[in-house]
């Protein structure tokens, strides 16, 4: 009988072990850095009708598909690009080998932290230091030198890592959305092999879940060892008008839900929006010059314009950064 | 007290439950279709090998990123590839709006059923051919037209669905990696458009899943809806030394197990053996012509010679499927 007793015992315990943690589960709050407001709320009516066996509006598990961009959605974009910094990093650190440099544009410029030179050499000049500092090396050696990058940069106004200018309460989105049965994605017109290196670590999202930006690769033999070889040529631009065609790409099904922060991002949220059944559309406002920036209709990085006026037209979710969020980055 | 037993009995029936279905499990097949042989061995033991926690060739789950050739490694190709007859059958659907192709190569080839004026045109024959039947129109209409066309058209030889000329052992290979956490891809040189309809539904493989060729496409508003517009221009050939390159553009990461038949494939088996830890890399040889079809070094469609050299060279597996398979087809 004793043993009867242990093993029922033990039963009970389990059983209310399971009761008390589904307790606990259902009063957690899923979004503890998002005030109450209309987007919080918005999103977890989203999610909770999506995912209500039985509803009209139930989707399965499989088309859960949600898609971020990343630069000003997912971290931050001030006050450039953070790919910029690691782009002028290697002119710098390429630049020894390099003595014409010294006085050739567009580089004088880069090494001269010359941002008006800079901005004359125009995209052609763009073209050529991205090509400089992102071609002509394996994918893997391109992989060590974005992490390396990483583990020693700092942005300059918060003299953090860039990997800590990532916003919380997307952070807490994205794990909310994965504990709903959502895929999700990052969609971003940045290089794709520089957000692979650390998206799982910072994001969980994995490299076969970054969407990005391309140049072309070559499959060589290099002593008998198979390399890809970074070429000096675009492969694909995923901004604006491409990134619906970087999901079809890419996903090859059409997202449930998107975020995004600027005008390259209105086409993705459209594709989304024209889907059938219920979906979901969230821009990022960058309200808070304080804790972060504030910028929008007139910002030469992350321009917020047509999507702004479009989101208020069609009645999609608007993040004011400023009220909605209790905390921008995780270390504030 | 009439509770306690009650409960405890329930709990006793469950253990017992767990335990007769663990025993069960344990003592399956999962490959009842491959015969005992050195194939099957090694991707038993290799499976087991890296899902050991503990053992020195254990791979995380992330990490576990298998990928199969299609054409004549999941299904059929002869007598022709089968998105050859495809387009074939759009070409015959589309010529009443054409009759100027009743006497214009190469569509009067393909509408006489004249494979050897076909061949004649050559690729840029073949090429006319595919940007007429596969461009033109928006990525969903596509999509429609190979799923009608697949809901009706028959194999000449079988009289049978093209979706039922896949390979028994093969679905067992997908299903028993799934179970081990392998993420599994298909990394084909046909078109990425033509296999994603049905690919989840056959082989349990999701549209973001399959790596394929593609055409170009823009996005465009039409009647103030976004569509994406499929355009006659080439965009990625992901075969032979395009499937490496595929790999790394859409997946991100280097597999550890690949699966081909022909030489179209031995890049991608390359580079898969070419990374660290323990791989598996497999050649189907193709060698029933009873049940199936026997080719290898000399066939103009899925030549195995180059990539059969490699196998024997360096110890890769090869599948006898006349020795080695015990079904071929699921309806045999």
């Amino acid at each position: 009988m004793k043993t009867v007793r242990n093993c029922f015992i033990r039963f009970v315990l389990a059983a209310l072990a399971c009761a008390v943690l589904s307790t606990t589960l259902q009063a957690a709050d899923p979004l503890p850095s998002w005030n109450e407001g209309v987007a919080k709320k918005s999103v977890l009516q989203f999610v909770a009708s999506v995912t209500k066996k039985g509803s009209p509006e139930f989707v399965s598990s499989g088309d859960r598909i949600a898609v971020f961009d990343n630069d000003g959605t997912l971290w931050a974009e001030q006050p450039i690009y953070f790919q910029a910094f690691f782009t002028f990093d290697r002119v710098k650190a390429l630049a020894p080998r390099h003595p014409e440099w010294k006085d050739r544009q567009p580089f004088k410029a880069v090494l001269e932290n010359d941002l008006k030179a800079l901005a004359a050499a125009g995209e052609k000049g763009g073209a050529e230091i991205l090509m400089t500092t992102h071609a002509g090396m394996t994918t893997e050696e391109f992989e060590k030198m974005v992490k390396d990058w990483l583990a020693t940069a700092k942005h300059p106004r918060f003299n953090r890592p860039f990997t800590d200018l990532v916003y919380q309460p997307m952070l807490e989105l994205l794990a909310y959305l994965r504990e709903n049965g959502f895929k999700t994605y990052i969609v971003s017109g940045g290089g794709v092999e520089f957000m692979r290196p650390w998206s799982e670590k910072v994001y969980g999202i994995p490299p076969e879940q970054v969407v990005g930006s391309s140049i072309r690769l070559k499959f060589e033999m290099r002593d008998s060892k198979p390399v890809l070889m970074r070429l000096p040529e675009i492969d694909f631009i995923d901004d604006g008008p491409g990134k619906p065609v970087g999901i079809q790409k890419f996903i090859g099904r059409r997202p449930i839900a998107a975020f995004g922060n600027s005008d390259g991002d209105l086409q993705m949220l459209q594709c989304t929006a024209a889907g059938e059944g219920r979906r979901f559309m969230l821009l990022v406002h960058h309200t808070d010059a304080e804790r972060e920036w504030a910028y929008d209709r007139k910002s030469p990085i992350g321009r917020l314009d047509k999507a702004l006026d479009e989101a208020q037209r069609r009645g999609w979710a608007v993040v004011d950064m400023k009220k909605e969020w209790k905390r921008i980055f995780p270390f504030q």
